[in-house]
């Protein structure tokens, strides 16, 4: 089995196979939390807008633009509160910057998409070996096309998880993020170092950051089931 | 001073004052062994078809496809054959794959341009920490648009270097190569373990490999002084 990491999305990659999409700060956290909290479905949407077409008294709208609720949303895009949100047998509709747009490059060409983090990382990389017929990739979300510290260091932690079930061949990325992993034994200081955890301490959300920092605390892996319109739905697989 | 280290190449990746270009299997390792061996000029062409248009008596051609010498040239992208190539006080003109696209991107926008490899790292970092005002960029070519072990660990390297001479801003692209550079404490290792090395042993060239993972043997530091038509000129800075 091949093991791959693509520490940054770019329009050209395709995908045979699983891949598990890492926005640790904090999209994938988040996600991962909603259906730990109970949430029935989660759609993600490529846009605030698209994800607001889906308002409706059963739909909790989650997200961020900048870091900060978007207008007219019942949430943020924080794991703490969506951990906490009341949103049993609900569907939830997030949409946030980098997170969503890397899932979507995913679904464009694999067979199986799931949301990691730190948070469900030991799921997520015992879902993705037993989904995989070939290829495990590692799609981490970055910062606005930059590589992130964060996401990066995730993959190597789900790298680390893989290689304790199976035999897999590791690419480049693969290596590089492993290399990651080992720098750093405590999670929160690479967490803390990124850029992404930067960014959410200038709009006071820093907060966020020790949760997402979590290992393996949550089962819950959003696995991708189908569509609705430019909306991608995941249920817990 | 920032130190900013960008992974893979990127269309929209602009630059505000120096990059060090790393392709160290094997464009920027060759290259720096052609100005150690005496050449007067390097000029690194965007393809195989402009570096035959500067053809002439007095020019040494290098360069790869594939690996492998093109049709027509004087010499492949060996730094062994370079280094004792007879090109004393002769302009080489050089075309390979990925090194020599990234050289392109970075002189589109950055103030100075430097090709750094393993080989050059001591002299090459400290020639972008003299020419700095602001920022240091690290730019690492890859492997046809997918993150090189092998660039991502000597970017590591360089950074330690730069880190040595001044105080140091780091991206998350600067701390994920750190940890890559200190996971490996024996620079063949990551070197060979790379994609461009695994590539090269398929067409019988391994032995470039112990070369490019020599640190500091060389003084010689190609730095851009102009143009010629789509050619980069550098001179040993
Ligand atoms: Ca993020
Ligand atoms: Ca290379
Ligand atoms: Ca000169």
């Amino acid at each position: 089995m091949r093991l791959r990491v693509d520490l940054i999305p770019r329009e050209e990659l395709s995908f045979s196979d699983v891949v598990l999409v890492v926005d640790v700060i904090r999209a994938t956290t988040t996600a991962a939390a909603f259906l730990e909290a109970g949430a029935s479905a989660l759609y993600l949407t490529p846009s605030i807008e698209s994800a607001r077409a889906f308002k409706d008294e059963d739909v909790i709208l989650g997200g961020e633009v900048g870091g900060l609720k978007p207008q007219g949303f019942d949430l943020g895009n924080s794991p703490q509160e969506a951990l906490e949100a009341q949103v049993g047998g609900r569907t939830v509709v997030m949409s946030t910057t980098n997170g969503t747009k890397a899932a979507h490059l995913a679904a464009r060409s694999a067979k199986h998409v799931l949301l990691a983090s730190l948070y469900n990382a030991h799921a997520a990389a015992r879902l993705a070996h037993e989904l995989a017929t070939e290829e495990v990739a590692v799609l981490c979300a970055g910062k606005e096309g930059r590589v992130g510290l964060d996401d990066t260091y995730t993959a190597g932690v789900l790298a680390e998880f893989l290689q304790l079930m199976g035999q897999y061949e590791l690419d480049d990325g693969a290596l590089v993020a492993l290399s990651t992993r080992r720098t750093y034994p405590d999670p929160l200081e690479p967490l803390s170092l990124s850029a992404a955890a930067q960014a959410l301490k200038q709009v006071g959300l820093e907060d966020d950051v020790p949760f997402c920092a979590q290992v393996a605390k949550s089962p819950a892996v959003p696995l991708l089931v189908g569509r609705s319109g430019e909306a991608l739905i995941f249920h817990r697989g």
